[in-house]
């Protein structure tokens, strides 16, 4: 998507170790404008899949998940962020390995919101290594509903968790994808 | 607002302590139709402050506001929650003490997306004690904008939040205010 990538270029910053900031329109500060026009391509993608339920992750998805939410007039549901080992039974779980921190967390979904009657589509704003999303996609699987695929802002295309999401026949659109992000700030898609 | 107040009772569950359980519609799973409504309330409220920032605090509160920030037309920050007690020079910081889980987070923004010249307007799902809701307004403060209020769904008036920051000064806007949580499950509004 070319207004994406330019606005990358414009204001995003590539900082050592393969991390590209853009705090500045999407994961601290949010350009709705922006979002809308991301919705609509999501939107565009995915109109003939009768999805059911927007489902993301805590806590960046968020906002771009639910002006997407709009475009397919369907609940939003965001999976829950939590340290605790020990989860009842009314909820569906999956472990997330953050390479970024270096830690694991679990990301939990109340079993009262997701159905097998559910076609769903898994929104997030970024694809890395894919722990995320392999997370939401296995929630997704417990509940035995659809999924339909997964809606990427960004797509971090030289790490590997989309080509390893791909190869497992999940249908991953990014609407932006980075080849590689130089040390000297250069940012190339593919 | 009726409708919200509606949806309390349909679908809200009391637990023990005063907790109110919307995880149905509003911190969960999230009814962006209800949403919408609820955004064309408080741009109704506040439609002549010349909002020119929306700001939340994650997670709760960002699908709320985005949906607010489209009828402003201006961007959305989200405040950051982190553990990490040495904060660098680049953020605005304020201390939040969870009643909820017994603990003090640390809320960031950073100091590049608020300026002495915004008009900012704060969102956030709940408002009971104030914590989060004061530690936004500092950092309102520390950034020298101005606060032209905050835009509530669910206001606890039995608990102390509302009445301490409305004597500071602070308009205060809740889409349902509710008067007391009955241990039989009956929700009562003001």
């Amino acid at each position: 998507m070319k207004l994406l990538e330019e606005r990358i270029l414009r204001d995003g910053k590539v900082k050592e170790g393969g991390i590209l900031k853009v705090d500045a329109f999407l994961n601290h500060q949010m350009d709705i404008d922006l979002f809308e026009e991301m919705a609509d391509e999501l939107y565009r993608l995915y109109v003939t899949e009768n999805v059911t339920k927007i489902l993301t992750v805590e806590a960046s998805g968020i906002g771009i998940a639910c002006i997407v939410g709009q475009r397919f007039k369907c609940p939003v549901l965001f999976a829950k962020k939590t340290k605790t080992k020990n989860i009842d039974g009314a909820v569906y779980s999956a472990e997330v390995e953050s390479f970024t921190h270096g830690t694991t967390y679990k990301v939990i979904v109340s079993k009262d919101y997701l159905l097998p009657s559910d076609r769903v589509l898994i929104i997030d704003d970024f694809l890395a290594n894919g722990a995320a999303l392999s997370g939401l996609a296995k929630i997704v699987n417990d509940a035995g509903a659809t999924l339909v695929g997964a809606g990427i802002a960004i797509e971090k295309a030289f790490q590997p968790g989309g080509e390893m999401l791909r190869k497992k026949g999940i249908r991953i659109e990014s609407l932006a994808r980075i080849k590689s992000l130089r040390e000297d700030g250069g940012i190339e898609f593919c």
